[in-house]
């Protein structure tokens, strides 16, 4: 269906921008998980806006409820459902965006297929209602921890900018040292400077988020269709101004050899591991217990604050369209939990499917 | 389930390489569209090895026969199995893999998944497999064609050589004229030398190969899990080999502002259009009736003539793997049928699911 | 997945007895219906505990409060979240019940399934868990009047009391004139006297529940697991309590031959018919456009006022349990509405499925 | 889809009874797994016609032939492909019934539905499609016997003669040493005289069949929509010519009390069971590893020799039928390896689902 993803750990998000709420209905976390309203806050501050020069200074003070799901203080095994109430619900005007799409939004889609479309804020096509993503992720985060497996997301790439490479703890760290949440510092500088000088334009700029899971066993994805890698792009491309992902080297591999990427495998201890990982830790399909890297391609806000082109619906005539308002300059500080998140959810899906943890009962 | 992908128009795909038989259950094609065993053959031939000088002098004589759902010449609404037996079941001995994964396989996760594995010619590994893919978007591509929808997938990179940008029709016309069906003769040339060049090496080299679809109708794709591009960018993640997916301007949107790559509207007669088509035909996750253009990264086939580290499971210790045979030094030619052959199950999978393709009966 | 239900009309419940809210998120519910709180609320009110003789004396002032996928008053094809927040969370102390099953409930199976299980109320085993079916249901019902698809529920048997055969909108009147939501009057008014009888022995008494479903098109469900008649069993015999579903004539077919409940065809006017319906609306798994009729058998309330056996899982060792408090002495009044939703949400998915309502919007 | 069913351990079915061939694909089921074509032979074979006196003359040598997923004599976790070709694709002249159905067939539903009907011998309408459900039946019981779960359906009423309750290995003994496969001989001898009267008289007749199913562990079942009664119903009435599914006292439910069916616990040695199993081994959806109890009713066969009425559905004009040929008179001995079969496929999903049995691999 459309508003749910995944198998056995399953997630289903209702709600849109400026409605009563938003939220995410999660099914098949199994019992015994110790989970409170606090583990999911702490996530969804991740992404909430106004916290820093880069993003929109639009508040957002989302405080998420848990209806169901949780006794004692752990999962019971029945779905947990998770809502916050919009606050914002009648805060401007948005008649002028009724028949007139934004160019590069999703509100044409949106208006041709369902005729009858809620366009204050971006309806249900608002990057709000990644909220969902971040509810499931935190539960899904709490579940892998078990087994050790943590991921994190950064910024790679903003404009021409781009970062070094940082181990895994180094990432952890300097992301929360930045408002780009970038784990090279100087990169982070100059991204920085680059967003704000952007945001003086009334322009947007696009960027690179990079996610990597530590800890995954080998043998996650059931192969043809049930892929780790099918499964982790189409999570990662369904979120909002995502237009590429990429595992490993991913486009890099265009112009490579075999002899020279092939990822030869070694005995390390009693351990197999191989020796590069240019392969990102999914090869034929399923995880080999090297770190999971990916990649997605974020585009810049289409919402800028220039006169742009755009087309009256209703008298099918040409329009003039100005999108005002407080935006993100840049959205990749802010699309890092929700790809962190989103593979967090690919993880515990796959974990589950595989056998690894227990469908209904973590005790067993 | 893992060997089956689509919601409406559905796929099953079973077999191995070297098992009995490969084939696909096609199921949710709706009555009444003519279909014939020739119609899958034609595609079936476009992924046959040993017929051009850059693939694998290998030779497959594949012949598909249809079990079920045609009746009187057209399908009658219940699954189509359509099969090819395996001629070369016993051609060679292939039990040096048995326990010594080939490095950037799938080997190693199917060993280690399983803990019994048909490593004969890679099993359900092997990219023979993608046989399952083609039954399943020859009849997908009927089913579109009917709406004018056409779809073509062609090379568009191969080493460091890029191919410049042609029209549909070019492309269409281009890729049959040469070997390695890239629409840019020019590049198509220096492309065939360079793949000729790793053979001769005992090498690979991986490429870019990009698909385009002319005549999709606006509002495709279910967001918010049931986009459009998600399941594009599942399937052809799916493909071995796949290492990164793009859909319009790809990673190229990382270093793009707002006011350059936005697409705005415009009408064009009485319909409406986008000036530019940087979105590659999906807005929300919807179609917006522009041409939908999607890349995918294609690594050099792993398997190369020359000595490689593995392991041996069994024993755990290092080993050494040579893979003798007589490999494709470059998929992306062969790739190219299945990309399209994908891309054209995920979009008659959402005709179908959005109303425009009635879900049972053709002449309703 | 466990808590979801339905293909292309898709309810996902959530929520326990005793939790904080109980609810149900409707995906594929197409754009452009007209819908409010009150639609939901009409068809809650009718399984309220509380307002008869024969019902558990037992409060639920349950007052629904739709979160999502409305806008301006009507669908807009996004996901609507409903949900009802519990009054009576901390109402009594049911920890006797912790490590003690009571007979014939579901808690033995929660309780060794999940592990950690909220006994309070029954808490997700609970039959207040159907509010989620209702308000499923009560989207569905609009959706199908539309098509001029009604369903009614009513009692037909309670003990040895066997109500005559009524027509439909007979049906509909008479369950609103008597407790029972018994069609026939006269059989309804000892059924009546049976179930006081049966509480004041501290007892309960079990019935049956037939519905029919009048206006539904000919060739609803999708052979040969997708079938109609499959789809509702699996529906109706998730209701709690239920050990049993018939569809037309059902168990009667056993003694009969061939020659006697054949239903022969004829020509009405420009309508084919059948001259009798022992087959219930459904042959082949496909509706053929008369009533669509099936029963379902309920047992008994489990909670009885009498001490019966029961073992203590922690100590293993045999314990007496009582069960006290207000209790149905019959559920089969409160279960009618119960199974008019889940027929609802059937029949609203297979014409969704089988092209009669548009998958998206209303208005195309 | 409509011809897959089960979430882990899936088949997908295709095929009719006068085309190519019919067939089933089963994923999900684990690797390492000893099977071969006799293990599925063996089951085919009960459902063989021509056998005996009570079943049709008509002679069907199936021979099935396992296309993939087998490895050196034991599953690899790639899906099972096992196919059946149709020696009788062109045996008699079924044109009469072209655009004429048969009453109380499936013809009139597939004919309006689909519009392109293959008609010949009922087409995917037939008892032959059940094949299918053999061959996942035979897979599954072979992967549900490591756990020491047996299954057995017999015939428990033909008419108005019913069988006296046996044990279980009684009922497995008795079944083969009679044609209708009742596991009370006399009952049996009695229910044979009755269906050869019916054969002679050109008629048809109804029965019951029960499945029992011994070894089932406490907690199968996903509730609220995935309970295991809910997907025993849903496959049992998606068989054809079932009319209605009970599990334990099914609709004797109706008359009884509380007190006189609840089943109380005790303690039996380590174990937990009841005094009792009216529950039919499923409460609350699960299962609590007493016996699991089904019966079905079927209906008698609707091709019976007499002249019947039908209309002509291109001319929209009534019109006499007549169906001639060797026809079951009965179906019930036929339907029990079906109803086995069928009841197998649930439980070994189940068995998987919650983590039972290893979904990948039976050494881990």
């Amino acid at each position: 269906m459309s508003n749910s993803i995944g198998e056995k750990f399953q997630i289903t998000t209702f709600g849109s921008s400026h409605g009563v709420a938003v939220g995410a209905v999660v099914d098949g976390c199994p019992a015994n998980l110790e989970l409170s309203s606090e583990d999911i806050q702490k996530e969804l501050d991740k992404r909430k806006p106004g916290t820093s020069s880069v993003t929109t200074p639009r508040k957002e003070d989302d405080e998420v409820q848990i209806l169901s799901g949780i006794f004692e203080g752990k999962t019971d095994g029945t779905p947990i459902c998770g809502v916050i109430f919009n606050k914002n619900q009648k805060s401007k005007d948005y008649s002028m965006f009724k028949n007139t799409p934004r160019p590069s939004h999703g509100d044409y889609g949106w208006m041709m297929k369902y005729g009858h479309y809620d366009y204050n804020g971006g309806g249900r096509g608002s990057g709000r209602v990644t909220i969902g993503h971040v509810i499931g992720g935190a539960i899904a985060k709490k579940l892998l921890k078990i087994h050790n497996i943590e991921i994190v997301s950064h910024v790679t790439q903003i404009g021409d900018i781009k970062a070094s490479k940082q181990d895994f703890n180094t990432i952890k760290d300097n992301i929360e040292r930045n408002p780009v949440r970038c784990a090279d510092l100087k990169a982070a500088g100059e991204m920085e400077e680059l967003i704000l000088a952007k945001k003086h334009e009334g322009d947007s700029i696009g960027g690179v988020v990079e996610t990597v899971a530590v800890g995954v066993p080998v043998g996650l994805g059931d192969p043809v269709f049930g892929r780790l890698d099918g499964d982790l792009a189409r999570i990662l491309m369904n979120i909002g101004a995502v237009k590429g992902v990429e595992i490993g080297l991913g486009f890099d591999v265009a112009t490579r050899c075999g002899s020279e990427i092939n990822d030869e495998y070694q005995i390390t201890g009693n351990k197999i591991t191989t020796r590069t990982n240019n392969s990102g830790g999914i090869i034929g399909g399923m995880s080999n217990a090297m770190n999971i890297v990916s990649r997605i391609a974020v585009k810049p806000t289409p919402s800028i604050s220039r006169c742009q082109d755009s087309v009256d619906l209703e008298k099918m005539e040409n329009k003039k369209i100005e999108i005002r308002g407080r935006h993100d300059p840049c959205i990749c500080p802010r699309v890092t939990v929700v790809a962190e998140s989103s593979t967090a959810i690919v993880l515990a899906d796959h974990m589950i499917r595989s056998g690894f943890i227990h469908p209904n009962n973590l005790e067993k």
